[in-house]
């Protein structure tokens, strides 16, 4: 461990990537370093067949082929909107689980498209070429922009695959994707959620866990089980410890180029910021919960949400305030630095304009995050009036100049939002509004002129009740209609909700547009480094991610925490033996499926293990896949200490917590009866009866 | 309602006292407004008959006599700590009730001591000629001291009674109150813990309510149960809606001389950075407790004080924005500024003093929150560790002039902590200290110099797991050993918690002594306008609660919340209801006892109901009397708007809730079993067999 005193002396020398670090693109792997840590020298059909046998799920996440019968394996977290959705009043199979028998049990699911990344071309140069010299900012995007749009369409017109130009580094490179799409997906195998997310909330981001978070869907076309080519072969042993394993997936999104400037800012400032506004939701929902059952019920989702945004900022935070990890990013920004400094530029250093930007975002974050994310106003029915009452302004204005939400292409996605029929409840509402404007006056202070015009002469909690009473944004025929009126009929409203609406818009533009003008500055300054980037390293280095696919290794490894170690895996006992610990209750409570089958299961089989792989949100449902492209596990987790992954990797503590692919055909024969599954996935059986 | 913007303008002409508000003195009654409001008198017998059947409990709380024989009436939670004491491995009273069926099996309680108040005598012109003219602040603290000892100690040689003079208006009255003791007392019946706080933590401070929140014990003298001149009859009735109430009791601590630039202080900076603490801790320690069972244990007692004090602080905050509270506190301000003014002074008045004082300890109170009270470090063992080395070096000093928590009165309460058994678990402190290092680091900045040594080049989690591994001040042994060391020992301890202690130990120490300076200040200029107030008012007014008996008054009267009627009583009928509305799951769970008996019971019988009367903690116990002083109730809460009470009365929506006296029959006769109990109170039976 690097003490902080001596944080300034540090340079690494030459290579910034160390470890088991780096989301790799299939097109630049890392063929150096595993080389050198362990001696593996991954071929270029071993790569195609990885590349060809993994899957993007659109709606959010990864999965494998496992079958050449298009079978696919993900999380039960991630087709949890699949099995929402083809569950009905009497079938709940998201909690419940699903198992399809046969093929003609498959069910179609709404929606969801598959993909699968075919070839991969650099166009940077002919990206960059369509850049006139001499282009503003916004000229050169909108160039940027044009050119992209040709390529892909030029691409899907020769190719008939889905074609979209990824913006790598910041802006340093440009690759042409292309993906098969699969838009007839069957749901084929999901376990109760009791099952799959053991634990519940207390387990979320936590090790050792017990969790069987799989699903299975199967790929279709022209209404057949889809026949692939690639697809990934089942470990007979499983993962074992010290072994190198890979991971295959799609990372959504990374800042591992934050600046220290921007990282101390995060640290200092917005995560205890959200930190503090978290807690006081979680107490405030749990409070409000513990009232009666309904209560409970109302509050359920968003008090699951705030518990795990707020684990998610602990962890964060935890890793931003370990100076190991602070030491690492400072050194490697130097060496950034320094080969940016070996070059002549005029004016600012991106750094520099960074800090800058920041300084004024820092300035403003308070007002932007009260006003214009609405904390201070925390109702649906405030959103909705806002939403309805800037619609209206906005709606006059040519396109390109409407705030991001209300352009075009966003109409959609805003109608849907604004017309939902969700239920909404005043008590709830009345709530959550006199929390947030108790909570807007600690902190803008009492006396704030604003503060003083929205309370109105009234306690919070009064004035929420009379917001919440003389508002009328529950009715959505009422939306509908106000949705088509102008702004003058806004002004003149008597509907409360929009009468606040309109007394806080204009300083809550305002804030916006300062805070959007730095975020403007900051992505160019950012692309710039981006630069420097892949100038300095070139293709021994990988982009901060993008949902797209990447390559990501390790080796199974435990660790030492508070003074104990951490054993790589967890066995079957031990869902048993927490389950006992916490005399069956909820959310420890073993599924009846496993207590009535226990007996039968073979409780040394592993359940759970970690990896030191370098993965972040995106990755659930990534197979977990040994040197011979074998599954041995798949990816559900990252340990609370992972959560610093956005920022910097580190192997110290962050692990990638993975179900066992030996506790998967564990539970499918012996709990779930679906040995068939079994067989397809162990190549036991061939092609399920076609 | 008096909206923000007119504050300015709003001057209550003649006096200060409206409504029902009062903590007042029984030789000072309001005897003009109780005319003019209810055209009641209170006689002077009536005066003291009231006065000499109320009772302090010395452990904290009020009761009264409610039979000839000695038998006093207080809440369970007044009750608690006898309740506890006098449990064993094999009966936990406090949480199964007690019932004692004879004489003999009525159960002496350990160290709890009654105070019946027998007479009050004006003292104040005696003090204050002891003040020689020209003294500075601390020679008058010292004459004062004096006087007041030898005042006190004439007295108990005299009446053999324990007489204590009180300080009132701060400082502008002292009275000689002469108590009767009581030191035999024993536990005669409580109900169990789920009947008396049923609805928990999610109800605690809320209204409506369907507590049974009583407990009786029984005052005895030379080994029989005390025959008692005064004591309160029994209303047939019970309270009703609307009717005149009293509550004679012992309101623990107001603050409603506060400036408005403290008001300002406590609502803008104060209650808001509290709040934050407290909502971190809540989930910190509902986070540890959702892991298992055990730990659910081990915090149990934790999460309940911070639940109960975000409550009452959530209350507090709630109104001190409330702009009608503030109005009407800026009004009296104003009036005793007025009055101030008329006559000739030199130097700051008081108003500016505090406002100065207020603006330093500002300036200070985060340094002192952290490192003084320890926020930072939140941890028994560091706690135990600064308590040992800061004992070594106190013990050199000469008795005055040590810190106060080690001057030789504190000494005994000082070593019973220190050496206590209570068993502390690493794994909690642990998690508590990484816990409060991070809170520290995100408020210090995590580049501050002090944040850096003490977390010594590790994060928060490696740092806090350190500090405990390294620790020995589990051991008791250990702990009685440090106890006798001398300094220089403390400085080459190799004990990680002593090190931070020392290491925190200058800084802790030097932002205390800037804290106290100016509350020293505080207390003088507070003395001042207390002066001032008893000048302008006279008897016209009460002084802050001083934990000694007080009389309020007031309506039995519901209020609207939300729109909402709450009526001023509820049902047994509505236990049963609200059991209902839960399925029966704790903390709403009906007692089996109440379930058992349901049938017998009449559903309508009167349960809680709330009043006007002007109480605060402290009053817990207190009678609830009509008119003809019969005992219609039980004061055991206050609601979450009562709480704003500390610092300025308001009878909006604040009441005082208690049991209805029909209940407290109801449930004796039915529920428990305890017939001759209830006979007792209602006078059906005399003298329980002497």
């Amino acid at each position: 461990m690097i003490s902080g005193a001596a944080l300034g002396g540090i340079l690494l020398s030459a290579a910034i990537i160390r470890a088991d670090e780096g989301m790799w693109l299939f097109n630049e792997p890392p063929r150096k370093l595993l080389k050198e840590r362990y001696n593996f020298e991954p071929t270029d059909s071993w790569l195609e067949h990885v590349q060809k046998s993994s899957v993007r799920f659109n709606s959010g996440g990864s999965g494998s082929f496992v079958s050449e019968d298009g079978l696919v394996m993900s999380n039960h977290h991630v087709g949890a909107d699949s099995l929402q959705k083809v569950s009905d009043e009497t079938h709940n199979y998201y909690r419940d689980g699903f198992h399809a028998r046969t093929l003609a049990e498959e069910l179609p699911c709404r929606d969801l498209e598959l993909n699968v990344l075919i070839s991969i071309e650099d166009v940077t140069d002919r990206v960059n070429a369509a850049i006139k010299s001499g282009s503003t900012a916004d000229e050169a995007f909108a160039q940027r922009r044009a050119i992209t749009a040709e390529i892909e369409k030029e691409s899907t017109d020769k190719t008939r695959l889905r074609s979209d130009v990824i913006t790598l580094f910041e802006g340093g490179k440009y690759h042409l994707y292309r993906f098969k799409k699969y838009t007839d997906v069957r749901l084929v195998f999901a376990p109760e959620q009791q099952a799959a997310f053991y634990g519940g909330d207390p387990d979320n981001f936590e090790y050792p866990r017990y969790d069987l978070d799989v699903c299975f869907v199967r790929a279709y076309e022209n209404g057949k089980p889809a026949h692939v080519e690639h697809s990934l072969k089942w470990s007979e042993a499983g993962a074992a410890e010290n072994e190198l394993v890979f991971v295959s997936g799609h990372p959504g999104h990374t800042s591992r180029l934050q600046t220290m400037a921007e990282l101390a800012y995060t640290r200092d400032q917005q995560f205890p910021y959200t930190l503090s506004w978290l807690h006081r939701s979680e107490v405030m929902l749990n409070a409000y919960s513990g009232r009666t059952e309904e209560n409970a019920r109302r509050a359920k989702k968003m008090l699951f949400s705030a518990q795990n945004s707020r684990k998610a900022r602990e962890g964060g935070l935890a890793g931003l305030l370990d100076p190991a990890v602070m030491t690492k990013k400072q050194a490697s920004e130097k060496q950034l630095q320094d080969f940016y400094g070996k070059s002549e530029h005029t004016g600012d250093s991106p750094w520099k304009k960074i800090e800058a930007a920041q300084k004024v975002i820092s300035e403003h974050a308070l007002v932007y995050n009260l006003l214009e994310t609405g904390q201070a106003f925390n109702s649906r029915y405030f959103q909705i009036a806002r939403t309805l009452a800037r619609s209206a302004a906005e709606r006059g204005k040519p396109n390109g100049e409407r705030l991001r939400e209300f352009r075009e292409s966003a109409r959609e996605s805003l109608e849907f939002s604004l017309f939902s029929d969700e239920p909404l409840y005043d008590d709830f509402e009345r709530v959550k509004l006199a929390d947030s404007l108790s909570w807007f006056a600690e902190k803008m202070g009492f006396t704030n002129e604003l503060v003083q015009k929205v309370l109105a002469g009234k306690s919070p909690r009064e004035r929420a009740a009379e917001l919440v009473a003389g508002s009328n944004m529950k009715d959505v025929a009422n939306r509908k209609k106000l949705y088509k009126a102008d702004s003058s009929e806004f002004a003149n409203s008597q509907d409360t909700m929009i009468q606040l609406a309109l007394l806080v818009d204009f300083p809550a533009r305002d804030v916006r547009k300062i805070i959007e003008a730095q975020a403007e500055i900051k992505q160019q300054a950012y692309a710039e480094i981006g630069k420097v980037k892949f100038a300095m390293e070139g293709s021994n280095s990988y982009p901060d991610a993008t949902f797209t696919l990447r390559l990501a290794f390790g080796q199974v490894k435990g660790y030492e925490e508070d003074g104990k170690h951490i054993p790589f895996e967890t066995t079957i006992a031990g869902l048993y033996q927490r389950g006992a610990e916490h005399k069956n209750k909820p959310p420890f409570d073993i599924p009846p499926s496993w207590l009535k089958q226990k007996s039968k299961l073979d409780l040394n089989t592993p359940f759970n293990f970690v990896s030191t792989a370098d993965i972040i949100g995106g990755n659930s449902g990534s197979p977990v896949i040994n040197r011979n492209a074998e599954v041995v596990g798949l990816i559900f987790d990252g340990n609370i200490q992972s959560l610093v992954l956005d920022f910097v990797y580190s192997d110290f503590q962050a692990r990638a917590v993975a179900v066992h692919s030996s506790a998967l055909i564990e539970a499918l024969r012996k709990v779930y009866d679906a040995g068939p599954i079994a067989d397809e996935l162990t190549g036991k059986k061939h092609s399920n009866s076609k």
